[in-house]
């Protein structure tokens, strides 16, 4: 039986998703922000303590991505490589290190969604849209220019949770990006054994190694962003109390490994 | 009540389409082939006869949209922006004058296939995927230039109808485009009035008439094009024999007219 | 050509739908309200004045359907054949008749929104869910009996734009029904040349024919309904000032018939 | 930070699954068949071993769910409650005990795959449609009674996988139903830290178990099954070489526990 994940099949082929390295091309628009510091202390994990500089600091992505394994059969597939995603990051401090740490995170490909339970990225499914820029100009579409008008949204279950603007104005020089922290997540899976649902058979801090970014060119400009609620999401607990920046840009990286930090299943879930 | 198309409401802002104008930006992905001359000359519509110098010549389109009406809401919603389009056109003459006719086309928004109707393109649900180019070098994405491998794919009703491969070699001095010939199709809205089943409403032979439109430098490669069967398709009897050549190029128009050329509704539809 | 709306093709499979007659089966939750009186005058096509004893009149329904035409080969291929639709009918009175008529409906499926632009249905798409009730005791799903509780909802574009619960009490003595009154709809089909916007090829007052109707007994019980906002809705406008009752039941019927009241191609839309 | 699964959040309402138990109530079309013997030895895990009897046996599932929790808020909120599954399970011995393990299967939910890994279904996302019956005549739905036609259909990344029919004959008096033999699956979540891509975290045999199973009359007929080929599934190696009947039910049951057979971390995956 091969295959990284489930479903491990004869072939190899049935898995969610076959071995790293893992390849990623994506647009990105982003918009900092400042959520209110309790509800960023209230996500983080274990090991994580406030950024003391900035106790709210946070950011939301909304991002098309495309992807390829090491066959890159994906790449003339796009059904199979193209997905589209949204997370917020919220800062923290470990390790006297200034880092981020995402709470929520949604996609809408059960691939991408596989591959984000076995980094720390815990993904659910959801709708993302982020408007396109275009090489001509039109009133269907901004250009990557001064006066660029973007948007964007998300969705789960058939409702909204979040939407954001951005307007750009000129080349950043000092973007905010991702990457320009460290990430720290948690890897977690349960036990379903009775009397051992509080005791995951994985649960870890971990640190995401992005390698071998390049980034385009990232705009800036002014921005807006909201989160609505939902019965089944937390997120509008980050809505932004003030809205800082927002930026665009194209990134490419791939992932092939993890750096485990800490084992945290001797400690009993909060 | 308000609206240029149902359903119409006290402020018009439920309609399915607004009023025209209607502006686009695309990138599209289309491979020019030869079908089977019976075959096309199956799907003209009356008034158009087999092209004797191209009998079976017909080009598919994959083609990732956006979309915006006067007010331009759409840009910084994409929900209500983004689409993604397959159609063939395949050649005929007309008043001998060289034109193209669309037999089949499928897009995954509701207001496009509204639009559709309403123009003469007659449009179902289907999903499609077109390979993203990418500003940066990346296993994931390919770029415009010598050597770029892009993919796409239709399906509808959970069942793959289309795909295609293109390698692109060079920009084209001679490249086949959406527009390149006018194209005629069909407006039909049916009665269903017992007795009047035969009898549509609407039954018009029809140009499209795309203004302003604007072009970038027009790619060409060898390509692949592929179509498979369904219950609910015929696009299968149009199935290539030969494919030419493939191309790939972004487009932005605007639609606002259409000129009628034949009321057929004096005519018993075959 | 064959098919009796487009696309037509040599075999008339790849029509959105088979000619009628259309058969249909559903297990339908809906919820008698008032609204806004002037809210549902402002919906009114032509020809239709409010209802004197009820101006305010409203029913939503949420449905799930599964559909069949002659041949029948949807039955076995239910990817075909269901789909699922939210509609809000509102009193009136026409020719003296108390009737209702349906400004806003939403399904999943194409077929069934080129069927409803053809009956006077102005379709869009949309995601429904009802609840389904089942023969065993569970908490996962209610019984048809005393104290089974269900819910509905209805979003589009990602966003929701409608709500409902029912709690059964009993086999409803005087119930709300499909059909209880007659429903008078406009079959609207627009003109694209330019100047003819607001001259519509097709506008059409016309009254919708159930024909060999059955149904189950129809459960009544207390409900709860809301609507909410959307830039591209208006469904909100006929939010419910107060709920009456709800019910549930099963139905099934065909169509192969309208019939058309007035021409109103004569009026200018207002 | 509270929640059964990922995303853990303050209140536990963001997690993929609230904790359990999990309550599910079903339709169920399922074909019983024999496939290639060497196919299903290859998908067997460790520690199962062909079943000499009925070395090719396997069956095929596709399901109608409602889940609740213990709140129960997903009953009246069914987009959160309702989803659509597609699975084999094939025939094998463990510790003598005659037994079946599930190589593939499909939902179309996000919460439902997460619950699938955690219990050892190695889940994926599909497209699921099962042919409803009906309580009353219809050419649009079978009754549950002799002569009711069904079918259903999995697809996945818009390709068609399976597809069944059913013609129900009579009430079974030796039927197959889930359950009927006891269900052996692998825990299996991968370590993503570079040389370890071969040594998953989590790789257990285990036992399910589903507790309270109340089932309606099983019905019983002639069946057909087809499965397809695509790039990401192996299914197709698992194909009918000769079907057996099918079958039709309702069952209802809890899911609270799972019982761990194996550690099988220490063997590195074959």
């Amino acid at each position: 039986m091969l295959g990284f994940s489930v479903p491990r099949s004869p072939q190899g082929r049935a898995a969610l998703t076959p071995p790293p390295p893992w390849f990623y091309a994506g647009n990105l628009l982003l918009v900092d922000y400042g959520a209110d510091p309790e509800a960023v202390a209230a996500v983080l994990p274990p090991g994580l303590t406030p950024d003391p500089d900035d106790p709210g600091g946070a950011v939301a992505f909304f991002v098309d991505w495309q992807y390829a394994s090491t066959s890159g059969h994906e790449r003339t597939d796009p059904v199979l490589s193209q997905y589209h995603e949204f997370f917020v990051l919220v800062n923290a401090v470990h390790d006297r290190v200034k880092v981020q740490t995402c709470p929520y995170i949604y996609v809408d490909r059960d691939t991408s969604m596989a591959r984000g339970w076995i980094q720390g990225w815990p993904k659910k499914l959801g709708q993302v849209h982020t408007t396109r820029p275009f090489p001509l100009p039109s009133p269907a579409a901004p250009q990557v220019a001064p006066g660029g008008q973007f948007g964007a949204s998300l969705s789960a279950n058939g409702r909204r949770l979040a939407e954001a603007t951005l307007n750009l104005e000129r080349v950043s020089a000092d973007p905010v990006f991702l990457g320009r922290r460290p990430i720290i997540n948690v890897r977690y899976f349960p036990r379903l054994t009775a009397g051992q649902h509080n005791q995951p058979a994985v649960h870890e801090l971990v640190k995401s190694l992005l390698s071998g970014a390049t980034r385009t060119d990232i705009w800036e400009g002014p921005a807006t962003l909201a989160y609505f609620p939902a019965p089944d999401a937390e997120l509008d607990a980050l809505a932004p109390r003030h809205v800082r920046r927002g930026y665009r840009y194209s990134t490419a990286f791939q992932v092939d490994d993890l750096h485990v930090l800490t084992d945290l299943t001797g400690q009993q879930p909060q």
